[in-house]
């Protein structure tokens, strides 16, 4: 109870900190001008968006309690109103983080800029990151809080920690509906907006000419902060969560030791992640990417050292070793993982150099080439978590038996986490650069000003590919450990029935095979859809007022964002429904056995699809602007257009489907893992 | 005995039909003129390609027998022998299968196209149909001639059919390097044909003037007719063989009916095949494609009607019933999958009138409407296959428990299969009539000839597209039926570390998994390697030698022919060896359980980017062709350039990375049953 009463009030702390960090960047001033004119838009196209978001998730999570509430009382539970009260906790958690984020990261854009203007490179990053790591610290600290204080307000006995699995359920619901939604919001802004204006009008991107500026702009918002906190929000809380919930299989001597270990990994990296801030602050800055890498490198090794000494303290040297061997390998799969996606995507490396030289050749060789990189980009990570999960096991069987084995997988993927208060916040530190960048170009500052904002966005490019290899690797590694916990939920579980030859088994591989395509589908399908409405919108603009385009008359900014979030809200609900109810018709119609074949063969194609998407979005994206620094031609050659098309195919699959696979194979086994006994009962 | 002898001449018989089919082609006069000579030009290319590729692919074939030779002798085995001459059996099987096939079908084009011109529609469909049927009547009666022939010499012991597994092992190599290697050619030339004539200078496809026309000619004979042909041929004898090495597991009473069933229904799906040709005449032919689709029906009722009587006879009522049924089942199960991709991919239907619409605004969109239907087209044949794989094993496992399931669901495969010979001839009629239509454009036939060729022509292209589902389908369940045959040659097995929880499963999962997209990633590669050196090589002629477009000079096809064929044979092994290499590896450093899990991962993944891949692929392909009839724009215009670049994306993927995924997991999976023993010792 101490140990959970320390963390609670680490995220405790923490929080606090994040309330500091986040005042002190919305009392930086914001300067004047244009600018500020820009980013009042942008933030309000934010803020509404996300706000009727909300309000549509809102009735989809109380219908969802509703039922869960119905379940419980007619099953004659004990404490029926537990495990809905756990839900919609999880549920706001999930959205408090998510809005309060990215209120912050809208803010902390402007703000950039005008330190770049006025006080250069140095204060630029250090309101920037700040901003950033207001969302990661917000993502880390509320899951390490909530999940303490449950644990300690209700008692961490094993009926508590099932009911904790509906928490990590509320926030896995509401991620997916915010990343799906966020997805589509975004990239149909950005590939509406771009078609429009650089293909057909051809005027630069980030145009204030363009009626599709601001809602691209909001979409960076909406679609890659609040999206990638709810996603690595899940992934925190669930990783924790499985964990616990395979201690509960292990009837050891040492059990709330095991049970609380989780735990107080996930505070040792809140502690290092809100170091970073004043790590990446000792030095001069110089170059921003290299200060990221530097303030990464710091908090891996300030988890590891402090992990070293919670384990063996709290589990003696023989377990303590071990565990603690294990969350440093899960670290490493996190960093291999994310170094890999960087490898394939950073601009100027051999894959983006090959496919903006295969660019000249036309748009054809530009994707083939780019997919061609993508699947190849599968392998190393696939590989890695493979050999992750076996020495992990490996480490923990020696000394207990399989179950041991299956909670050192699933500590692994704890371990890997522990560092998402920091890569969320360099991750959010992407669009605040980049929002910045654009309000430059906007508002049109000069050109010394332009380079520190492009110099900062950059390093930005270069944290938002490796976050998104690491999302889905934790993701894959999470899905694994939920997984697992399925299986240990179950009231009989027959390992033999569990067999690859079970034709239960295989049939649900299939089955779970076919959803992310399935589910990567609608949203593509979303995307193109919705970016179709917005190009016609913005087509009618460019043609009812002429002046736009001579800066005459200025866009109506406000009806190009109402037909984006239409359509967002409108498209959001079918694919959460699907990812809900695959795991309850499989688990309802075939039994437990092809249910956990169904997790298994959607982990792997989400894993395959994920990684693919991701990266080869990333890809054609840097390619393109690899050409634009003047290679192959540079801007308005052939390749150039070339480029361009390749970038905006990637745009939905890296932005939109790609990272809602992440969101919906963990959703798929939180299902499972919430139902399991009702399942194993049928 | 007399049963196996009796499937032997019903095989030899066929084979015999098959040659007086090919003598009645090869003997009907090819006409005169210009298009002869290109005739001529494509059935040297061809021959030529083939020979090198078969050459380089013997000494392979010629190293990996001496292995297996040595392996055996170390062993101390006492038939030392046996094993590789069946794999070299094997070996050649396929490859006189392959060219035999592809000789009649490039001699089958300009007969097909001369009695077009003077015979009328139903002579030309005549000739098509019978050159594609010379191919899938060896196919099919080459496998089931050899599998009986060796299982009567030898005596259809336990070893004997142990030993039969390398008969499979043999094909399914040669079938990777020959799908592989064809692959690159086919696409490679079409694409480097396209973009320099189509897209570059502004010549029609398949104009004379085009140096690397015949190369293209040549690519659709040498990928798709052997390709197709060496692929189905692999499935076929797998199919069948791993039935039988499961029955081996059953130690049941009618041991030796269940063994020789698989063979009985080939052979019934034999005669059926052999009958379609007879049946497609009995009518006028007024529509090829309904012709078609009216003797596949017919064919697959006559499958249906002989192997009732076969199982009944064979297995008494009770169990012959429940055999007739998984039969029947795997054939359902092959034409659901078939006609999945036919909708996805036929010309007009939704999902390529939708691509078309989205070609209007621009590549970007129709790249990314093809692939959302491209992933949507995965989920039913993959849960058909499910719900097939399910039901086969209810039947069976309820009358003699878990291994007459798995043979229930490994004969659902041979059901599938037995239309292999069917499939396969009216594939292969599907470039001969491309190729027709192509002479007649390059010969300057008149429209009325044109026009019966183009009709032909669209025939085949459906055809093309439900055998490329049929293919990929059939090519999961037998590799599933390997997996099940690979288990039950493991000496002692644990079905509980067979478990989806085990480690060493999952791992193996993931890096099986990995397989599929890093070997599409290396075929994309060199398809687009080899056409970038063929677009430099038809630019320098064009460049060097201006008369070529003036119609004053002749380009030189030969040089286009050699620039592909060196680089298709440099990149052939490459992908082979990875193949054969990942099972062994796995085995020998994991185990056998992590080696089922490998092959698990792979056929969950091949079965996922094969669908994706040959769908995608043939819906750009319609989508294009659909704009060319005069939609939204017609030729030339801004939609038909996107749908172009659609088109030449889908290339590599529909016809090369994709078919080679069907042999990838079959051949992993039958090195795996090969090896199975050998894992289990170390």
């Amino acid at each position: 109870m101490l140990l959970l009463a320390l963390s609670a009030l680490v995220g405790g702390l923490v929080l606090l900190y994040t309330a500091y960090l986040a005042i002190s960047v919305l009392k930086y001033p914001r300067g004047t001008g244009r600018a500020v004119e820009i980013h009042e838009f942008i933030k309000e196209g934010a803020g509404a968006y996300l706000r009727r978001q909300y309000s549509v998730i809102f009735i989809i999570v109380a219908v969802l309690t509703v039922v869960i509430l119905v379940a419980n009382l007619i099953a004659g539970r004990s404490t029926p109103w537990r495990s809905p009260l756990m839900f919609i906790v999880g549920a706001i958690s999930s959205m408090i983080a998510g809005y309060f984020g990215m209120y912050v990261a809208t803010n902390a854009n402007v703000r950039t800029l005008n330190a770049a203007a006025t006080r250069g490179l140095r204060e630029a990053f250090a309101v920037a990151f700040r901003g950033g790591l207001v969302m990661g610290l917000t993502v880390a600290g509320l899951g390490t809080f909530a999940i303490a204080s449950l644990s300690l307000i209700f008692g961490p006995s094993e009926e508590v920690v099932r009911d904790l699995i509906y928490y990590a359920f509320g926030a896995s619901a509401v991620a997916l509906f915010a990343r799906v939604g966020g997805g589509i919001y975004t990239k149909a802004a950005d590939i509406g907006a771009d078609l429009v204006g650089k293909v057909e009008v051809g005027i630069p991107e980030d145009d204030p000419r363009n009626p599709g500026v601001i809602a691209d702009n909001v979409g960076d918002n909406v679609g890659d902060v609040a999206g990638m906190g709810a996603d690595l929000f899940e992934s925190y809380v669930e990783a924790i969560i499985s964990v616990m919930v395979i201690a509960l299989a292990l009837g050891a001597s040492q059990l709330q030791n095991l049970l609380v270990l989780p735990v107080l990994v996930s505070a040792a990296g809140l502690i290092a992640s809100a170091a970073s801030v004043g790590i990446a602050l000792l030095g001069k800055v110089r170059d921003p990417a290299q200060t990221l890498t530097l303030s990464s490198t710091a908090s891996a090794v300030i988890v590891a050292v402090i992990s070293y000494f919670i384990s063996t303290s709290l589990l003696g040297q023989q377990i303590g070793l071990r565990v603690w061997a294990v969350v440093v390998i899960g670290l490493t799969a996190g960093i291999v993982v994310g170094f890999t996606s960087d490898y394939f995507t950073r601009k100027g490396l051999p894959p983006t150099k090959k496919v903006a030289e295969m660019s000249q050749m036309g748009p054809a060789l530009t994707i083939l080439s780019g997919m061609s990189y993508g699947f190849l980009s599968v392998a190393i990570p696939a590989v890695g978590i493979a050999i992750a999960a076996l020495i992990s096991y490996y480490l923990m069987a020696d000394v207990g038996g399989f179950w041991y084995g299956i909670y050192g997988v699933s500590l692994a993927a704890v371990g890997m986490l522990s560092l998402t208060g920091f890569v969320v916040g360099a991750d959010a530190y992407g669009p605040i650069t980049d929002n910045a960048a654009g309000l430059a170009e906007q508002a049109g500052y000069g050109e010394d000003v332009r380079a520190v904002a492009d110099s900062l966005d950059s390093a930005g490019n270069t944290m938002k590919s490796i976050s998104k290899g690491y999302a889905i690797g934790s993701a894959a590694l999470t899905a694994l450990a939920l997984l697992a916990a399925y299986v240990s939920a179950l009231p009989k579980v027959d390992m033999a029935q569990l067999s690859l030859l079970n034709p239960y088994v295989i049939a649900g591989m299939f089955i779970g095979m076919a959803v992310p395509p399935l589910f990567t589908s609608i949203v593509i399908r979303a995307v193109s859809d919705a970016s179709f409405e917005l190009i016609a919108e913005i087509r009618r603009q460019f043609k009812e007022r002429p002046g736009i385009l001579e800066f005459k008359e200025r866009p109506d900014y406000g009806r190009a964002v109402d037909v984006v979030t239409k359509y967002a809200i409108k498209r959001l609900v079918t694919p959460g429904i699907v990812a809900i109810a695959v795991p309850i018709i499989v688990g309802v119609a075939l039994g437990p056995y092809a249910l956990a074949g169904t997790l298994a063969g959607a982990i792997v194609s989400g894993l395959l699809l994920g990684l693919f998407q991701g990266n080869v979005g990333n890809t054609w994206d840097n390619a393109k602007k690899f050409i634009e620094e003047g290679h192959f031609g540079g801007k308005g050659s052939e390749a150039h257009k070339a480029a361009v098309i390749g970038d905006t195919v990637g745009d939905p699959l890296k932005d939109a489907a790609g990272p809602s696979l992440n969101i919906l194979i963990k959703l798929m086994s939180v299902v499972a893992l919430a139902l399991a006994s009702a399942f194993a009962a049928i």
